[in-house]
């Protein structure tokens, strides 16, 4: 204990020391440096789900500025879904990623240690990397150039128990389908009967789900259940072994599967389990979003690196 | 107070029956609905400043990517400026910025309401956007193409009283200085005298501000007093008008002062007291940074609207 | 959705007039109490064990002044569980308590909405109420009156998952144990072997447990493990049905079993379960602690309310 | 620096051999020790003023238990006033004490370290001596036993500026002056004119404070600003020097001024600036309050002890 005691004299004897090698910095810096003291330690407690939502800020704008298609353009949902990838592949702790509309949630394992839990340093590198991966993402999936610089919220939300974690997510998916039935209507309505908003509005007030469906089918001779499912389910990202050919390399991949049913949990067992990807049986031709990661040099580097990328800072 | 209860109960009655109105949605979310309760409340004490600080993530590596000039590349620090400039057109609340390196700090007013003053909301805000027009801002700048997305991490620093703030940002500027003056001589030293690395860092070790000083004016002529100021007290942006004739425009306008003196505070007295800016004596030419803010058609409309931009979500 | 607007708008035109009737209050108080917005929100994350922790502050002094038994005395222990017990008839969400030493742990169910979840509210009123009944207490079990006032500090920890928590009591069960081990044969050494504290300390530094077992045994005849077990194992509260004759009624009852034991969590399954005390099979006669509820009037009234008394403020 | 890391590698090898030192202890702990982890930080930003308010829990029923005096019972206030002075004198970094009805607040300095600025120590020792204080003072003023524990809440607020901790004790302040006239008026018409609770209401509501004045002038001959100020204006504690003979003593002294006027703070610099405290001019005889003080043995040895008492735990 003396000794012990003895060395860490010596050790803070040293740090003082050490300190007075640069005195000028010491002279310049130190009298300031007491600011310091005020940044709060946020670190997340440990053993819960971390989920960080990104948002769109004033998207609604945003969409009619760039000429969004209505009521769903994929395109832009994909290059949502890029810039979500890329956040995937640079922060190996994320599980899952859902998005929908102009948001997107990211889930940390429960025991990830990325940047020792501290809350701003997780949200913002994820909001940053998003936004970045946005804008640089934009021209490989719409044909006009970005108008202006696109700016997204984040929040960090935590879930102490599996069955929050799988009731948020559904939650965010139980939310696409009542928009995307509505809007699907409303646009019809409007693109197609020449109604004008407000009398689209009017027609669907008080409509419910089966009315919605009826007159999507009577009026339109639309099959609902038939639009393509990432309208109606939004995106999944998970990290899966591809497999081609006789090889099999890891990508993100887009699923647009019902995830509020206990079916999905059961097929992806990776998400909640020791994180082992499973492995992803595409139809050919892959989606693009995971043909531009395998045909992408710097993913081949990332893959040799060790699994500790969330670690460094 | 019984008439006022008889009406609040009304209210939440016509509440619960409008929520009825879509039964469908109410059975799709309700039963997921409870998570948004995780959600925790992350405002801010008032009337304390509010610091955000970006910092770049591993941004060693990416100036070496994209063949940053060394000790400083004028060009990669104005992206960085710019980026900065877009931020504060966008929140009026921020009074001042202060830019070095691969950082930029953010001070909004103690005041500011903006957002509620949530916490998370201003931080990722502020990230989001500063990431996105770094990035398109990039090629106005920059010779080489953006070789990947960079990624920024923020944090948020509460200050309680003015000596506080001053304090901080002096800190930020001393540091400049230090690290200036070590780079200035450890890449002369390096590019003109042919050093490794290793003998730079041996040479300057343990030497004081005057030794490095007198080093680069004996061996390399050069007097450190007349580098650009940019280099030497990194950027101050402030919300000034400029003088253009008989016209004046707002802008935010790049500073490369002293603002450790007292001086500086006393000239520039909007950003503590009353919010008013003041009058830019800018020598002609423009800084490049002002004149595209003036040539910008989106600013003209913004500085029609009034002042709460802040807070509109 | 115009109707609820009208009625929100005349709803709050009326709280204002309403406040307008006591002109003087306005006029008094208003100018000051936005003070009021500097109250921070500080609700517990839903769906965690909330552990309240409290620990007396300068107990060794305390218990030199009270001449306490060495190494352990059973009156002060028993006004600990006392006070502890106190707390537990008020706090109904409170589904067990642990004590040993100066210290006492009260574990709140994970779904608590006792007092909104807020943090400060639920840790002062338990280190509050275990404070005041403490001294109450008090001579009714000790014979020296109290020499001046004892104080408590306390502390929050949350835990997501029921094995956390388990290993948190475990952790202070262990705890117990070998402080327990060491005290045990440090006063024996001191008390009856006439040792000094320095030459207690220096026989038993770097002794094992088996190490003081078997000094115990052989120098002082004892079997560790025959000794109390509240002074081995420490004093766990649980909420039981005590079954009198052919009456039962509910009291908190004082355990001191091994809950490290899985045994312990399968026989108590009211704790992390649906929370329905389980039965006391006590021997008797009934532990003092016990007596004194049964005879206490207050307690017979209480019991016979609906368990929502932590929720009333 | 290498010599320095060498040292620290040797210090934390030490560490690690020094916990094997005891391998049972390790052993029995070890594996549950993680739960420690858990434990969040609550540090309170610095230069920030804190404020605790502590409150009676259901002291409507307990003032009714203990029959207290309508509207204002002397004694138990004193009581209250006798608890919070033993508070300001175990923690020497409380510069003002301000209690009404049953409610106390406490104020540190800006600069304290007290236990770290930890907030969860810091509230609960100031709640728990507080309420261990009011059951050990009890007797000394009141001559019915005490019926049942009492209980009391605590909370912190942060106040950055002066003008933010003069207007949250204005405000505090003003509370009792429209409380005091209100129950004053109230219980006069209740108490000497026979009113039920209901009538004497009814006779108050929508009355203004001239209205009440002139109520009690007319029916009662009763000049309101006569009566007690301790009713009127509260309990301020101060820490002074008071004056006996030609020997000064250190002790808590009640004052019942008015702390909204600028004269207050003029006259008790001490509070916000250099804390050092001023003399008291008591009239003879001292308040009991006072001369159970100096009468104290144990106070006279804590006068001789350094300022440091607050920062030792």
């Amino acid at each position: 204990m003396r000794l012990l005691g003895t060395l860490n004299k010596l050790s803070r004897f040293l740090t003082r020391t050490h300190v007075q090698e640069f005195p000028k910095r010491s002279m310049a810096c130190s009298r300031f440096e007491y600011v310091k003291s005020f940044e709060q330690d946020d670190s997340i407690l440990p053993n819960v789900w971390i989920v960080i939502r990104i948002d769109g800020k004033k998207f609604h704008k945003f969409s009619k500025t760039h000429d969004f298609e209505k009521p769903n353009d994929e395109n832009a949902l994909n290059v949502m879904n890029a810039a979500a990838t890329a956040v995937m592949q640079e922060f190996r702790d994320i599980v899952l990623a859902y998005g929908q509309s102009d948001e997107y949630s990211f889930v940390f394992r429960k025991e990830t240690a990325a940047f020792k839990r501290r809350s701003a340093k997780l949200l913002t590198y994820v909001t940053s990397l998003f936004s970045t991966s946005y804008v640089m993402q934009w021209s490989k999936w719409m044909s006009l150039p970005l108008a202006y610089a696109p700016c997204f919220d984040g929040r960090v939300v935590l879930y102490p128990a599996e069955q929050n974690l799988k009731d948020y997510l559904s939650w965010r998916q139980a939310d696409v389908h009542v928009n995307n039935l509505y809007n699907t209507a409303f646009w019809k309505l409007v693109l197609e009967k020449g109604l004008t908003n407000q009398e689209a509005e009017a027609k669907l007030r008080g409509t419910f789900s089966a009315d919605k469906n009826e007159l999507l089918f009577q009026e339109f001779g639309i099959n609902y259940n038939n639009l393509p499912a990432m309208y109606r389910k939004g995106t999944i990202l998970l990290r899966k072994l591809v497999i081609l050919g006789d090889k099999s390399r890891q990508a993100i991949v887009p699923l647009h599967e019902d995830l509020i049913s206990s079916q999905f949990w059961k097929q992806h067992t990776e998400i909640l389990g020791k994180y082992v990807p499973g492995t992803y049986d595409a139809t050919k031709p892959l989606p693009r979003l995971v043909e531009l990661q395998l045909s992408d040099k710097q993913v081949d580097e990332e893959a040799k690196e060790p699994q500790n990328l969330a670690g460094i800072s």
